[in-house]
């Protein structure tokens, strides 16, 4: 029984040009590994229609959920929904239910319901509409390939509106243990033993303190007994 | 004249999983930036064999260089180098001078070079090492893979060696305005504007202060007149 698996696509010139830090990613990684769905692949990509659309084919082939982030605001470098329609080969309007939760917003707002604001309810023919508690503007579910705004907090809130309904599989667990020794001293036994568990995925991680080498050892697996199991060999080798 | 494109290729189970928050992409962004090489596309991909390899393969044939982070250590589950020389059709082998590097280190830290360190020598035919002057252990340039280390100041360190031996192009440059006005309001005259100048990228970058919407407008480009006369327009429009 193997997880689904997903992608996430990143767009946007300002991570690229190192303006801005993703934090979208490492987000969504935590989510989907506590509902067991095996994030397989992450990209970034320009704000370059070419380049989202050849990203969102590739993507939404290879994986059973594809997410993106950004791209989908008012303003003229906002171009993902049309890319990800045309990766897609459906047609794309001004939705008459994404234009009417819009054109409520902005008249309590106070604020003109203009042209820019209009190309917020551009959406794909077929799509679902995800709700954005946040600023209203919603992003959207078509076929596997789910779209959501790039502002980390609008994210994080449109992932927390999909999530629940997708089908996850076994949570992916983990746990680690902490070793006063470089890498190359414990390599030898640490991969004999995750040798001997092949359906535990087995990593360590370097660090040094005050001069000295660590090693962070992590199993992760989606059997908490068999983690268990491995975890006591693991302690009695390093611990 | 185009400037030189990049990509760079994370890789790294504990990013995927959300365990760990990837900074060397945005490191290498802003070191890029600044010398005139375009940073087009980024991917993480998994400690998988064939992942690493189809990634490499697509990257290196699409981007005049692409640096890859992460799995170059002494365990198991460090199989960047040879997936690279896979991808590359390169040969690889426990190779000299690697391994005469890597045994002076030890012997003056008075550990032993074991089969683990050992391993950290596997460099492919052909390849050129990168000084690792943090940790001995190199990386290196194979065609045009940069390989280096996950770890962020020994991928930092290894970054200043490569980068002063690339020949970049013209220097991405950026100004920025920051306006007390939602995207919404500033996106028809703005786009209007970026327009009028298509050798320049403008992007807006939407912020909540205090309850207050608000927006961050930049302009990046390589022409340093041209940049000043359209930020002229953009504070005339919105200053």
């Amino acid at each position: 029984m193997t997880n689904p698996t997903a992608a996430i696509l990143v767009i946007g010139d300002e991570i690229l040009s190192g303006r801005t830090r993703d934090s979208n990613m490492h987000h969504l990684a935590q989510e989907l590994t506590r509902i067991g769905i095996t994030l397989r692949e992450a990209r970034v990509v320009a704000d370059v229609h070419a380049d989202i659309v050849a990203a969102v084919r590739a993507l939404s082939a290879t994986h059973t959920h594809v997410f993106t982030s950004g791209g989908i605001g008012p303003t003229h470098d906002d171009i993902t929904a049309d890319a990800v329609a045309d990766a897609m080969g459906a047609t794309i309007t001004h939705r008459a239910d994404a234009m009417a939760l819009l054109q409520a917003h902005y008249d309590r707002a106070g604020l003109p319901f203009n042209e820019a604001r209009q190309r917020m309810a551009r959406i794909p023919e077929g799509a679902t509409l995800i709700d954005n508690p946040v600023s209203t503007a919603p992003g959207f579910t078509l076929g596997n390939v789910h779209v959501m705004a790039g502002v980390p907090n609008i994210f994080q809130a449109m992932v927390a509106s999909v999530l629940p309904k997708l089908t996850g599989g076994a949570p992916l667990l983990s746990q680690s243990l902490r070793v006063n020794r470089g890498e190359g001293e414990i390599a030898g036994p640490f991969g004999a033993l995750a040798a001997e568990y092949p359906d535990l995925s087995m990593g360590s991680y370097p660090f040094v303190q005050n001069g000295a080498h660590g090693t962070n050892l992590v199993i992760r697996g989606t059997d908490p007994a068999l983690l268990d199991a491995a975890m006591i060999r693991l302690t009695r080798l390093f611990g």
